[in-house]
Order: structure tokens, then C-alpha cells, then sequence
């Protein structure tokens, strides 16, 4: 029905196909589907998420950080299960207008990070639209038969921990919607940054395994996030907002504003992870955190009973008007 | 930042966690990812298609309908690879007025055909957007370690294979545009109902392991279908056309309009099987199609050489305008 400018086969061939070429079961992205061996012992793990402009990224965002985005996004919902990510499948709906240097760098994007996260695109569809740029990925990974984290595994008396810091990406999306002002350009840019481009925790989510009790990608706000670790685990979790880790510009944002900590706590896209573990294995995740490369926060406790319940610096309990982002 | 009517948690736990039943790995669709258990021998076959309103359905269309062709176009895919599906992801992307009873059909027909092809939603994404419905499945499915079909294996002497009937789908598209008049209702009926409810040859497809050379669903019509297997398997094919399969009602259109003729073999959306196997399998072939209940038709032959050549009813090849849908 549509013949935009720019052709699906030739797109395919240029931009996409060469994302392919580390999976020979993806067959150039020419046949209907790839085909894959999954190693005996080996699990597959399976997620799947959108991206739409307007919702999760601006028309003019640099189109190599969307595709990494989407990609990211996928990863670190492999991350929170401790999985080993290997492949991904990728839709797209471009308008009309779509031009082959938006299409290119997008591509780039994901090419660099391909190789960072050693993945490869294996298949996909590529269509039009006539509204916004709407894209979806599906990522596979692995676990061994006995690996994997979940969320359900929270015991009341574990430990809660978080990697990186958190706040950032809310805060970024606050500075791109110009509802945060006030902070330096390096700040701006460095939130701005972390909206765009998160950190997805694979290495740490694979040694996270046998050690973590439960675990969860923060893509809802960290209440929010931890409020589904406490429903799957049958717990109540306890966070003293004090110890939550901030970047130097998250910090500095507060400090302007202290509402803004309701934007740490319940504000989405850290992409960090969130994860519990008995008190007595706070060395071995010192250790994981260290060989990772990634700073990991205690921040409370997993208690009996439900929900979650923040403390203020002077442990009384702490309001929030709402406890975690709704992507929808 | 969308904040609409239907709330994601519980569009998910009430429309979706239903649909995930059938496999304990999925997690009631409240992890990060599903964690599935690939039987030793299989091989994992995964595909993803799109579907955009207005461009591949239209506001207003039944969403029991949208649903399953959306799930029906991925198992499509499978079919072509002979493979056997039994996951999907499903990624949806609605406006803020999006209804639960909109979403309540769509689940609905997912549903009902999860039963027909034995499959169940195992994850997924649900977001807002501000332009048209946006969905993506990914498909996964399995074949054994040397089974599959692939589009690269037509050779010279092959005869040339569809199942089903060729057009349809392409004409129900025309009837629901308006663009394609003078037919009775139940014709027009008929037209309509094939694009909106295509038939997955999941069945054929298993059964054509060992015996097709090769093999490609009809989603972008017959002769640019055909184009690419000619590509992959570096070949040419003659069709003669007046062999292709009609339906009555796609009889009746071509009746009134010879022209239609182009869009039986250039029109896409037929999502029946096009392949090839050597002469002295036609045997096998007419029984494998017995016993999957599905018309086969014999409609050419492939040649030395490269492309698709169209043979009218005197033996004199025919030019088409455009020999293929693009979708994009």
C-alpha cells in the first residue's frame, strides 16, 4: 500500500543484513525465519520490548542512540534474569520520510553495540507507518538448567542492593521535556545521557547467580520495581532513601529541589539492577560487584509483609504521591 | 509520561497472564523473561512481523481478527521453515483511549488461536503512543536437526508448488478499500474475511520436510515470492497462469475485470505456501497435502537461468507493472 522512498530489500540489504553476519542460522535475513542450536544444558531466555517516538525517544534524537537504546533495553531485561544474551530480532515502522541516513546510524548504533554485548540481529520485519516511529526487539539469551534469577526468590532478613545509581534516566527525561532546570550543561548533558543510553547489568546479573535470593531490572522506578519484587516474593521490603546512590548530577539536582527525590524513587529507565540477597553473602557481592566493574549500593532490607516502605534520614516513613512509573 | 484509561498492570494480569497458562516458564508474565527448556535434537526457529493500523488493518477492524493475524502472519513464517511453533512474545503499542473491551477482543482471538496452533504468549511489552496501534509478535518455534526448509534449495527440474488459493487476500484488501466493485456480498465477504484471517500451512509445512526443496510463504505475492526463492537458490521459474488456484469469489473478480489478473500474482497477503520439489516427488506431495487437508496446485517450473517468467494461456510470457508487493 505504501512505497515510501526508501526500498524494504534494499534496506534490508545495506543497513541490516550485515548486523547478521555472526549468526549463520540468520541466512543473511533471506529466508522466513532463523534457525539456531541451543547448546544442551542451555535454557533460552526470551524478552521482548517497544520503543515509540514520542513516548520513549524525540523526533530528533541521535537515531544511533535509539537503536542502541532498544537494544539495551531488551538486555537488561536478560540482565535481571542472569542471562547470557545472544540474539535479537528487531521490527520497525518508518514513516514515509524515513531517510537512509536516519536508517544508517540507527543501524550503526546497533552495530557498536553488537559488539559490546556480543549479540546478533537474526531476523525481523521492517514496515511502514504513518505515524510515529514505532520499534520492537526480542532478545534470547541463556541460563544453565540451575542458573537463572528471578523475582520471586526475596526472603525476609535479605539485603537489598542496587548497581549504579539511580534517578538519572527520569531525571535526563525531565531535561529533555525542559521540566528540569536550573543544573550546569555538563549535568544536563550527563542525565540527558543516561536517559538515552543505559547501562544494561549483564555481567553482573550472570555472577549475580546463586548468590542474589531475587532480582529485577529498574525500568518502573525503584518503589515500583521493588513493590514487584515484594508481590512475586510474598515480602515487604523496607528502603532508607539516605543510602539510595546518586550521581554527582542527580545530587546536584536535588540539591536545588529536594522533591526531586520522589523522581529517584519512583521515577523509571535506570535500566540498574535491583536485587536482595542473604546478609551473610555481602562479601561474595563485593567481590561480583568489584569484577563486574559496576558500584553496587546497599540500600534496605526484605522484611514480613508486603509492600514497600521508605525511610527518611530520620527513619520515620516517607510518603510518595505516586510509587512507580507506568510506561502505559 | 502516559498516564492512560487502562492500566498497564492489570491490562496485563487480567488480558495477558491468561494467555500464558500453558507454560510454567513464562511466569504469568511477571518476570523479566521467560526461561524455556529447548528439548535436546530441536533447533530453535524464530521469526517477528509488525502490524501498523492503517497499513496493515484499519481502526474499526474486528480486534479478534487483529489478533490472530497478527499471531497468523509469525506462524506463517514458521510454516515456510517447516517448523513447529510453540511461543510468542507480543509487543502492543495503544492510545490513551484504547478500551478494555478492545483489548479484551484482541486477547480473545489470541486466544482462540492459541488453541488452533498449540502456541502461548510467553512475554512481551505494553505501551502508550500517540499515533496508530503498533504490534509486533515474535514467533518461536522448533524443527530437528535436519529438518527445516529453507528458500535456497530449488534446482532446474523442480516443479513449482502452491497451496491453498492464490489472490485473495490481495482482493479483500482492494474490497476493503473500496477498490474493487461489482461483486456480491458473499464474494466480497469471502475477499475480505482472507485478508483478515489468513490460514498458516503450519501443517503442510512439517509435512514438506524431506520431500520440498525449498519453500516460501506468499506475504509479498506470488511472482516477488517466487523472485526470492529464484535469488536464494540461483535459479530461474516459469508460472503459467492460468494454473495459479482462484478462489470462486477471485474468479468472479477477474470474470468482471481481467486486469485483476496482476493482482493475483503481484499482490501480497496470501500467506499460503509457494515450493518447489523435484517431479518424481509429486506423489508424496498430493498425499502430504491429503493429509493436511490443504489444496496443493501445481503452477510451473523451475529453469535454468534467473527470475520469474509469467506464461499466459497461449504460452507467451506476460509483463507485469510491478512484480511484487513491497511492504514498505
Amino acid at each position: 500500500m505504501h512505497r515510501p522512498n526508501l526500498d524494504e530489500f534494499e534496506l534490508i540489504a545495506r543497513y541490516l543484513a550485515p548486523l547478521a553476519r555472526g549468526e549463520s542460522g540468520a541466512f543473511g535475513l533471506l529466508d522466513d525465519a532463523a534457525i539456531l542450536d541451543i547448546v544442551p544444558g542451555q535454557r533460552l531466555v526470551a524478552t521482548a520490548d517497544a520503543l515509540i517516538e514520542g513516548v520513549h525517544f524525540f523526533p530528533g534524537d541521535p537515531p544511533e542512540l535509539i537503536g542502541r537504546k532498544l537494544l539495551r533495553v531488551n538486555l537488561s531485561d536478560l540482565a535481571a534474569m542472569g542471562a547470557v544474551p545472544f540474539a535479537y530480532l528487531l521490527t520497525m515502522a518508518l514513516r514515509d520520510e524515513a531517510t537512509a541516513d536516519w536508517v544508517e546510524a540507527f543501524a550503526r548504533g546497533l552495530g557498536v553495540d553488537q559488539k559490546i554485548f556480543s549479540v546478533t540481529l537474526i531476523g525481523g520485519d521492517t514496515t511502514a507507518t504513518n505515524g510515529p516511529i514505532a520499534l520492537s526487539a526480542t532478545a534470547l539469551g541463556y541460563v544453565s538448567l540451575n542458573g537463572g534469577l528471578r523475582r520471586s526468590g526475596a526472603r525476609a532478613g535479605d539485603r537489598v542492593f542496587v548497581s549504579g545509581t539511580i534517578g538519572d534516566g527520569a531525571m535526563g527525561l525531565k531535561v529533555l521535556t525542559k521540566k528540569l532546570r536550573g543544573l550546569g550543561k555538563d549535568d544536563r548533558d550527563y542525565l540527558k545521557h543516561r536517559f538515552r543510553l543505559p547501562e544494561p547489568r549483564v555481567a553482573l546479573g550472570q555472577r549475580l547467580q546463586g548468590i542474589a535470593s531475587a532480582a529485577i531490572d529498574v525500568s518502573d522506578g525503584l518503589a515500583g520495581d521493588l513493590g514487584h519484587i515484594c508481590v512475586a516474593s510474598g515480602v515487604g521490603a523496607v528502603i532508607e532513601v539516605a543510602r539510595v546512590p546518586l550521581s554527582a548530577a542527580a545530587r546536584h539536582a536535588v540539591g536545588t529541589d529536594p522533591q526531586l527525590l520522589e523522581t529517584v524513587v519512583a521515577g523509571g529507565d535506570d535500566y540498574e539492577m535491583l536485587f536482595m540477597a542473604p546478609a551473610d553473602r555481602t562479601d561474595e557481592i563485593v567481590t561480583v560487584a568489584s569484577e563486574s566493574g559496576v558500584p553496587v549500593t546497599e540500600i534496605g532490607s526484605v522484611e514480613i509483609g508486603q509492600g514497600v516502605t521508605l525511610l527518611g534520614k530520620d527513619g520515620s516513613p516517607i510518603e510518595l504521591e505516586s510509587h512507580g512509573y507506568k510506561h502505559f
